[in-house]
């Protein structure tokens, strides 16, 4: 139980609940070195890691990016608007060109579903996926989990509904995986649009009433809605969304309790949830940054640890 | 006086004359350090400083990651372009999000004047103003007082000039407030439409001649011309411009001292000075970027001594 | 022999073959270091380095990069999108300007030929060229020489033909230079509109039929295509590119010898040589990528020894 039963993050799907476990109980650790005035290790000293990004992000990016310096790694940093593979290179010969130069570890955002995994199989380094399209983002899931039982304690029991655009999330996904493992209960919430027809195979409730799905749960994960999708094929408008699925104080305070609120980030304020909500003590969205970190330092620090040819341990 | 009375720097307006003094003895050693073979001091070791740049600045931003790197600190960069800025997540819900990451520092560039100072309210890390719009560009003055203090000595009754656009001058408004607390008397140039009708509540000198500003002054610090304004709005023509409010050679040989001249780069070689003057020991302007990276150091140095929780020291 | 005849690398035909041999030496120490757990050395600890790079690059950039860093260099990055090149300012200002605040070292990548020369005669820092228009681009030249060195031996007598786009290709004139200058002949081969006239001064073989060219050589170095070039001016198209000058399995088993295949990258899969070509033993592509970071290394250590002001050795 002090190692990882994987060689790489790709999904959440492919861990175990152990391995879970193990992430969470070695963010503890991090978690409080991040809180200390020295707030690095030497952990990954001498493992280089390449940050390769196809899609823009902020937080994920400085977040990795944030964890590997703290755990004193060595970082290069490539996206995708600067790179050859708008040359018309192939991922595969840019990665291995990557990692002919030595880089130990690779944290790639990519735009395709399965892209991460693609890599894992014809590469040799350890790979983390910082999110494949509409796929997984499974660090986003442990650090979303880990928040939770921070609050709330162990999620055996816990019922979260996660709410908004189901069909196009990897968030989503990466979430159900996560909380059923960890034996909570999982609810989804939002147009019938953008709910997918494989939902059900997944063993989760379905509501399509936001009341009914937050009078349920002890935790709602308010997803971020992509303006792009708010169009006839998926949803009248913006304003329509947030009228039948934007949380805001009224309808928590209607509950007979009091629910948490998280976020992945970034809101738009006064469309998924208020600002009044956001900054209320019931969210939770700052300590899903900050756990982030934690989170991410923790899962780099166990894959080195799996039989990394150069670990610096 | 060992002690800056601010916690952050958001404008030359709120500095007192002794943290511009204390700001300048802490550059002098680190000056000395950055001409040492080993140009790196650990003092803000564990520190971790986030340079926001809102807006594209090649020496602003180098000088900034440079004056961090020499003090050890871990870095961040964030550029808009590759932000979640574009996805509509507001100013502070960035900054929240990066802080919550543990960041010690932010070094701020944005288009919106006060936008550092609104910063400064709402989140809890040291701010730096790198230039908010046409509000103010503190460590640009601080560098330029401390290059004519470097070449002339002490700054008291010196008359400074500053040559040029200074309606949407940033680096005019912090040199007329650095200048005057350091005892200098100021003076500015420029056509009518470039200066603003407020100028004269600033207690500056105003003239529209350039010869008769030279023939006043004992330093002229050349502002860069930005072409978009030279439209019929503001000024006839660059080449109107460059005749007017141009330095070349024949017009400093015709004073009958040796004037200092500056200029916040980057130069348009032939407008606001020719290069006969750019390039000549009369010039200050290598050394301002220079001393812009001692600037910067003492004023990271000096905010994280005020009692930053994580400080190194 | 221990030191260079040079100080900077501008171009292969600048430098001799003792410098040349005193890089690939250097390089196999190197070499040994990266494929350590230990991946770094404290070599240039105090020394600053600015990347430059005025046109994209993926692999260039890394590869600089990931050398500096093994050297324990501090490394700052400037890219032209990014920079105050777009307000107009001179190349000579811009790096000015970087030097000033102290840096030691530049690579500089920029799309006219001679402007890394340019830069030499005018500031005061030892200069890397990392490509300069059509003109040199010498650590391509030299991890290509070694990358021949590591498999066949001592160049002397070798036979290289390289392939393509030979007008317009700086890899193709620094590999030049380089080969000749180690002992091994030298015949360029492509259609004639991409064979410059001056090809016959430089002591070349031209063969315009690519079987015949593969049958005299030992190494075949694949210029990539530039789909831009691929127009009505110089060639019909890539599908009658690859027909007359592509590799594949069928050409080379025609021959009665293995021949060693080459490639700058990236490739074009399917263009200048087949998937199967590329990723059988055959190909030193990958080798050519872990060699260059060797060798830039090399490079930088060997320049960096020059009398450096602020060497850290």
């Amino acid at each position: 139980m002090n190692e990882l039963s994987v060689d790489h993050l790709l999904g959440i799907k492919d861990v175990t609940e152990n391995d879970i476990r193990l992430i969470f109980q070695t963010a503890d650790q991090f978690k409080e070195v991040i809180n200390r005035p020295i707030k690095k290790v030497p952990s990954l000293r001498d493992i280089t890691i390449a940050n390769l990004f196809f899609e823009n992000s902020t937080r994920t990016r400085l977040s990795f990016e944030l964890a590997e310096k703290r755990l004193s790694a060595d970082v290069v940093n490539f996206s995708a608007s600067s790179s050859s593979v708008s040359k018309g290179e192939t991922l595969i010969d840019t990665v291995n060109n990557i990692l002919s130069m030595k880089v130990d570890m690779v944290v790639m955002r990519h735009p395709n579903p399965g892209a991460a995994q693609f890599l894992s199989k014809h590469i040799d380094a350890r790979i983390v996926n910082a999110g494949d399209g509409t796929h997984e983002h499974p660090t986003q899931a442990l650090l979303d989990a880990y928040s939770i039982r921070e609050k709330l304690g162990d999620l055996s029991g816990k019922k979260v509904v996660i709410v908004g655009d189901i069909l196009h999330s990897r968030v989503a996904l990466s979430n159900i995986f996560c909380l059923q493992k960890l034996g909570a209960e999982v609810m989804v919430c939002g147009p019938t649009t953008l709910i997918p027809k494989f939902i059900h195979t997944l063993g989760v409730r379905v509501e399509y009433n936001l009341d009914k799905a937050l009078a349920w749960c002890d935790v709602a994960n308010m997803l971020r809605v992509q303006h792009e999708r708010m169009d006839i094929k998926y949803f009248p408008s913006i304003r329509e969304y947030t009228m039948q699925y934007g949380v805001n104080m009224e309808r928590l305070n209607r509950l007979d309790k009091e629910i948490t609120i998280m976020h992945p980030g970034p809101i738009n304020r006064g469309v998924e949830i208020t600002s009044e909500v956001a900054d209320s003590d019931q969210a939770l969205i700052l300590q899903q940054v900050e756990n982030g970190v934690a989170i991410r330092m923790s899962v780099l620090y166990l894959l080195a640890n799996r039989g990394l040819v150069s670990s610096g341990d």
